[in-house]
């Protein structure tokens, strides 16, 4: 809903709207008990999304019972609290009152509504109607024939249709071939007139990217400059690539300031101003998901969600729809280890990788430094088959002086090798992601100082690393050295998987702690001089 | 609350209101906005928790800026929708009317009550009062100094305590120490007036299981008996524990009927029915998991949740709070793989699992079959330390004939070999869990009939397979025999572990499809057929 009003106000023009469209919705009792639609519908009572109507199929029926088992709610006040117009039809069977308030709720504009229906669950079956066993079940062969005839249906056959809801059906496609043929007409004046606004339109409705649009991608110098921390990476990133891709659009769900993910100088979304960029979710993690798939759906804008990593558990049933949907959804989750350190266990993510990298057809991407940063933002905006999470730290980290090692932009292919042994086979293979690349690159270089030849393999995504062909994966990881290293500050559950029998996944497996994060390295024992230890044991034990 | 009102039912007798106390909760605007708190406000209004109060600090600030961002809510006629009664305080630091709210809330029996106070952030402070700043950030030595003067505090030492203020204090530590000795006294009175309830209150509150309380655990007989789904055998479990258990309560959100978790006989939680139980959640599994922690810590009842397990992912963060503070919750997650057939991919996990595994101080199990599953229950109800997760078929899997294979009381140690290659080193060892293992008992009965000696490990819980000594995880897993195939009908993320660079998993990394699951099987090619193949490439290899 949100897109058809951020598009309205950016492309309709007087006298010609050409995004210009109702979103329905209908929901069941048990919607109405999930926690997403209060999340979901307070936001759209704030934002006055009119043109969003809802049908409450009121049947009063669950699962397990009658909803008086579990359910008071007094729903047409709930709704009212948060600010939409309510209707009531008492009868789901009678089509001209249901239509009526339909109509009724398209012509309060300034609100959303909801159309509370009552219904009954398997209307017209003897036996079956208004009970549980109708909400999980089939009624059955028997049942579905006494249903018939109970309802007077002309046949028993099981698909028959008969000739007059047949010839209603092909009014309706009449009908709806009228109106596409007016909203062409309408849209090619629009075109007439807007020429290139409307080129706009349908290159943001088809999702191409505008030529040059990576053009000014920044770039980050190495030691002596500062330090930074990737979420402050990204968000300069996200803001040199904005101008050029005025579909991107999105925000927080009240941490924006902290995740950098701000539009700098885009306006904020509110009722009335639906066509700035930057939409405050609210403390809303599950509906900003939920919204984020509907801005994906709709098309014409790229949406961007973002939010501390441990939070990411709240919005995974929506971050699993757009990886099974398909939706080119960006998520931006920061604080993402023990690095973010005072708030402590609550907040500090363990398992919060290994449970997004386990989800089917979503990237993960954790870049080490600002210049894997940049990378992986590109990998973000080229991927339009599924979404992608980047996963960013609060702290300082050093950026990678990338003269002397390798260029960042292997991330593409998930793994490379940022640093190797001089001369020959190295010893040990290190492996790390994010901010713990730091870690390993400063034991390579303490083992390299002793002679002992290692090498570093950066390992930002596994998904993308995993897609690369077997040949390219032995390259970065030679079958030929087991004495392998991960370190990464979290569940190592997903680093066995590369590590193989005879390597070692230097992760966490405790929940965390509250201390200055270098504190807390140290005493997890994530520090270069346990990962130079650990290295010379695992070769001397391959020996 | 519901543990107070639970308890109290049960043991309270007229003249002895021994369990009688209100629990309050501190609720900010955020907590407001997140759907938790519509899912367990709601069932709270539903239940008329009367002696559950909430404060809703409401400062009107959030991180991000006011709260007019992202917030309209009218919240009193929100909670008033939820059948709850509303107080109002107009200025939180009338401490007076304060008082005078809360002690009106605990007049008001037969509902929960919600009190709105209307608070400042930073009250004092002449630069931070009523800012987002406030929120995220310590004030700052020099704005905490200004603050002090401002509110004419007698210093600015950092940790000055008034005489006054101390004085005040030592008066609470008297009046609690009052009222503990009160109610020792009557507690006494009710220990002599009913010994026997005292004592049943007791253990409950200590956590104390009653000698012979696994005495009745059934037994399953192998085929030609029926095969059964572990969901079945899980529920036969738990009403055969129930009556010697009866600080076991729980239920489910909305899917009792298809997880068995229904105490047969026991009364369903409803409003003046607290000492019910089987609970309703309704279709609420965050809240579920919230209330589910609040019994926990309650203490006096062992509390039991459960849905599908796809929706496991609505209530990670309680699950995760659980696991933090060592709750010894028990979940029941059913319908554990694409074995749900044709509910299809909205609701088969695939991530799950993984997921799952990744929370540390979470064990998880997966029983192969009904007699796994009495041991998986026996190890749930002995955890004291943390929660469990039961991770339970929709479908039927045949009974393991014990007499054949290896016992089912190797569960306890997370993994165990339960068939074996006839005489000498197994070429092969084959690993599963839960539904799976039927398939590898199958592939292993082929490979033996062709002379391949192939080992069978089932491995119910990794976590409880991981705290055992390296000396029995090598002997279940020889570090000798590196030909591995491992089967689980999940994201094989978590059994690489398991197998070893020179092994395989046989793992599920897309969504899952719509069909009978036997046709699913075998579309994804989890077949014994394909174990057999794999496993007879997998040893050649090692050759």
């Amino acid at each position: 809903m949100l897109g058809e009003a951020h598009l309205a106000q950016l492309f309709n023009r007087p006298g010609h709207s050409v995004v210009e469209h109702c979103t329905y919705f209908v929901a069941s009792d048990g919607d109405l008990m999930e926690g997403a639609s209060h999340e979901a519908c307070s936001l759209a009572g704030h934002l006055k999304l009119g043109r969003l109507i809802g049908i409450y199929d009121d049947n009063r029926i669950t699962i397990d019972g009658k909803t008086d088992l579990t359910f008071s709610d007094e729903t047409a006040k709930r709704f009212e609290s948060y600010g939409w117009h309510v209707e009531r039809v008492a009868d789901g069977n009678d089509l001209g009152a249901l239509d009526a308030a339909l109509a009724a709720a398209r012509r309060v504009a300034d609100r959303p509504s909801l159309v509370i229906v009552r219904t009954h669950i398997a209307y017209g079956s003897p036996h079956k109607q208004d009970t549980p066993e109708a909400h999980g079940a089939p009624l059955g062969a028997d049942e579905v024939k006494l249903t018939k005839r109970r309802l007077g249906w002309p046949s028993l056959e099981p698909f028959y249709v008969p000739e007059e809801a047949l010839a209603h059906w092909r009014l309706a496609r009449e009908r709806g071939a009228r109106l596409e043929a007016e909203w062409s007409k309408k849209y090619d004046a629009y075109r007439q007139a807007y020429p290139e606004l409307a080129a706009e339109l349908e290159r943001r409705l088809a999702g191409r990217l505008p030529d040059g649009w990576d053009a000014g991608l920044p770039t980050f110098a190495p030691p002596p400059a500062d330090a930074q921390a990737t979420r402050a990476a990204s968000g300069k990133v996200l803001n040199a690539i904005a101008p050029k891709l005025p579909e991107l659009v999105g925000g927080s769900a009240d941490l924006a300031g902290s995740t950098h993910v701000v539009f700098k100088n885009q306006g904020d979304v509110a009722a009335g101003s639906w066509g700035a960029r930057n939409i405050h979710f609210g403390v809303r993690e599950h509906g900003m998901g939920a919204i984020l798939n509907g801005l994906a759906l709709h098309r014409g804008v790229r949406p961007v969600g973002s939010t501390f990593l441990i939070f990411s558990d709240y919005m995974r049933p929506p971050i699993r729809l757009a990886a099974l949907g398909d939706l080119p959804v960006i998520y931006v989750f920061t604080h993402d280890s023990i690095g973010l350190g005072e708030d402590g266990p609550t907040h500090q993510p363990i398992e919060q990788l290994a449970a997004l990298r386990a989800i089917p057809n979503l990237v993960v991407i954790r870049p080490a430094d600002a210049t894997e940063t940049v990378e992986a933002w590109r990998m973000a905006i080229l991927s339009r088959t599924g979404p992608v999470a980047l996963v960013l730290t609060r702290q300082k980290v050093p950026v990678i002086d990338r003269a002397k090692y390798a260029p960042a932009n292997g991330l593409r292919l998930g793994g490379y090798v940022l640093a190797d042994a001089r001369g020959g086979r190295p010893a040990i293979v290190l492996l790390a992601s994010g901010s713990e690349v730091d870690i390993v690159l400063g034991a390579y270089e303490r083992l390299t100082a002793e002679g002992i030849g290692a090498r570093v393999v950066s390992l930002p995504s596994m998904e993308l690393f995993a897609r690369q062909p077997q040949e390219y994966r032995d390259a970065v990881l030679p079958p030929a050295v087991p004495a392998r290293l991960a370190v990464e500050a979290a569940a190592p559950q997903p680093w066995y998987r590369w590590v193989g029998d005879q390597g070692v996944v230097m992760g966490i497996e405790r929940f965390g702690a509250s201390a200055p994060y270098q504190r807390i390295y140290q005493e997890f024992g994530l520090t270069v001089e346990r990962v130079v230890e650990t290295a010379r044991r695992l070769i001397a034990r391959g020996r």
